[in-house]
């Protein structure tokens, strides 16, 4: 059976540049030619070059590649960060009280008390975050950092504003707290104005800065990089042990983007705004009448709320029927709370799947609705 | 100034088959095309088939690429397994009582407390592992597990005969103990028989193997790899968070070792094995009557055993001022006892520069004497 994946949150396969990418391997590995017997360390020079030069366009800041280090993913420098910054098993992270399934889980596995700040909005909400920090301090338990997703945020879409990112960062040092930005999905970019990462609002070091190649390009390249200004960066690498990240891959992509990274990015978005368009459009004409969902301005999710009588069991097993993947809120909460939302990711299938799955997976909605269901149907 | 790295396990530069690689490059990129959207996980399937190959060939048993799983070099491996059996900071692992530096700053830096067990010259010593099992049992401190490098060990360069590896693995298993069989030199072999893998002599999930293409090819590719029968596999494969091994790296070397594996190891071992011959011979004619040294059969290393009154800080000191690196005894030493010896790493450095280079370090070991300087030169 075909599988329709709305779970994964991948790029769009079709748009991947398989023979352009190709075309720069030869000179590439010409290139690393001898140093392949070394050590990479922080990572192919080239590529943190590309990174900075990235970094400084989006953001309007000075970025040195020295302060780059090339990860296996981004996964691997949220995973390095609490490894480096936990002192103990029950220490306290903080972090939207929805976020990405996959920190939850490795911090949770890491032995991490997580807290999660109520959000509205805009995102994490300040008030909330000063009163968790304020009663934390005298207790005696201050959190090791916040994991915050201030940009495209996972699972809800939302884009902090400035101001807000702003407070953030002023309530965040004025208690000496570590404020980790994970702007994975930076530059998928759709509609309006965007706003900048607190790096680029703030010189404290204490701010680390996470990005990838996986949103623009995929994940199977495995390229992500931390961003952060002495010490905290140097603090950060003392705790990883791998030796570095592969120079083949780094300087194959290195080649590839110091031509294409712009032009790659804008036709990328071009295809994703489309089948953000196309969920939206599927879900308004098929549960416009039960269900709520956001209208994210970048990222590759779809936050959709549906009536709280959906039982949950029944409307996976019906999915999972007709193959359709997703992502079950609850995954997303920082507890684990079963809530009433569903997780859509629309990267990876194709606008044709789109058009096909999102009536389906409106009509299992409706049909695991434990009151109303024919009522509703009928309105 | 230029420096003469022997400080560091890395290969023959020269002999890094940079042309050949790049062109498998580009069928390499094109046959994954649109997986590069997606998640490696345990990595590329056509390296761990050509992964499977090479070891089920050098061991003569069965391996299921399943088993497998592509690591960010094997000092990610090396750091996983103690992160997945370690329960808490003190928790204990065996080594041998001489193992390489890497590891021991890993499980260290982990909180583990390293117990050494002493070793002759065929490796680790089963009476003094076994005493030490007996006791940590009786202690109700069992180790976690066994590090060991039985085949070609760093620094020393011992391989550990087969019934050795036999009555170690029955002394582990009796006593219920993991053992980790790090083979990263594995095939870099110059002379006489080969002997087994553990994992080759038993069927035991609690036997882990480690190996990696940075000794053949380059550290510069990051490609270790775990293998582990179930349900050992899954547990250590549950602590990884970075997502798998980068599908780019993983195809183009699938690609370029299935048609040239083995010749490609013969050639690289043949400029090895000159290389391991000149150090020995520098060594012979320039501190034959104050030093002795392990002759190698395989692996990177010269290990060198100085008088114990030379001068440790004047001996660096003086070689510094060359621009020579080598390695520190003590940092081989699971307690870092500052013993006499250093490690010469004879991959990276040239031919020409070993033949420079070994009698320059002859003469700063004999003017780093306290005493008797003078009349060892006279004898």
């Amino acid at each position: 059976m075909k599988t329709y994946d709305f779970r994964s949150g991948c790029t769009d396969p079709a748009s991947f540049p398989t023979a352009n990418l190709a075309g720069y391997a030869v000179q590439a590995i010409n290139d690393v030619g001898i140093d392949f017997a070394r050590y990479p360390e922080q990572g192919h020079l080239g590529l943190r070059e590309v990174i900075a030069e990235r970094e400084s366009q989006r953001e309007g800041v000075k970025v040195f590649p020295d302060n780059i280090s090339l990860m296996n993913g981004s996964m691997q420098a949220v995973t390095l960060i609490a490894e480096a910054l936990m002192e103990k098993p029950g220490d306290i992270i903080l972090t939207e009280e929805l976020t990405y399934s996959g920190t939850l889980s490795i911090y949770k596995r890491l032995g991490a008390q997580l807290v999660g700040i109520p959000m509205d909005e805009h995102g994490m909400r300040i008030d909330a975050l000063e009163n968790t920090l304020n009663e934390l301090h005298r207790k005696g338990t201050p959190p090791r950092f916040i994991y915050s997703l201030p940009t495209y945020h996972n699972p809800t879409g939302i884009l902090m504003p400035k101001s807000r990112r702003l407070e953030l960062i002023d309530v965040a040092l004025k208690y000496n707290t570590v404020v980790v930005d994970d702007n994975c999905y930076g530059d998928v970019h759709f509609d309006g104005k965007k706003e900048p990462s607190f790096y680029a609002l703030n010189e404290s070091p204490n701010i680390i800065y996470l990005c990838s190649l996986s949103k623009i390009l995929g994940p199977g390249l495995r390229l992500g990089y931390l961003l952060a200004r002495p010490p905290m960066f140097d603090r950060i690498m003392e705790r990883r042990f791998d030796g570095g990240n592969s120079l083949l891959a780094a300087s194959i992509c290195a080649a590839y983007l110091k031509d294409n990274l712009w032009d790659y990015v804008t036709k990328a978005n071009f295809i994703l705004k489309k089948k953000r368009d196309a969920v939206c459009a599927g879900l308004e004409s098929s549960v416009n009448d039960i269900c709520t969902w956001s209208h994210p301005v970048g990222g590759i999710f779809i936050w959709v709320k549906f009536p709280s009588d959906v039982d949950r069991l029944k409307l996976e097993a019906l999915l999972n029927k007709k193959g359709i993947l997703y992502g079950h809120g609850s995954a997303y909460h920082v507890k684990e709370q079963d809530i009433p939302y569903l997780r859509l990711a629309f990267g990876y299938c194709s606008l044709e799947d789109i058009h096909k799955c999102i009536p389906l997976i409106g009509q299992a909605i409706r049909a695991s609705r434990k009151t109303m269901a024919q009522t509703q149907v009928a309105v």
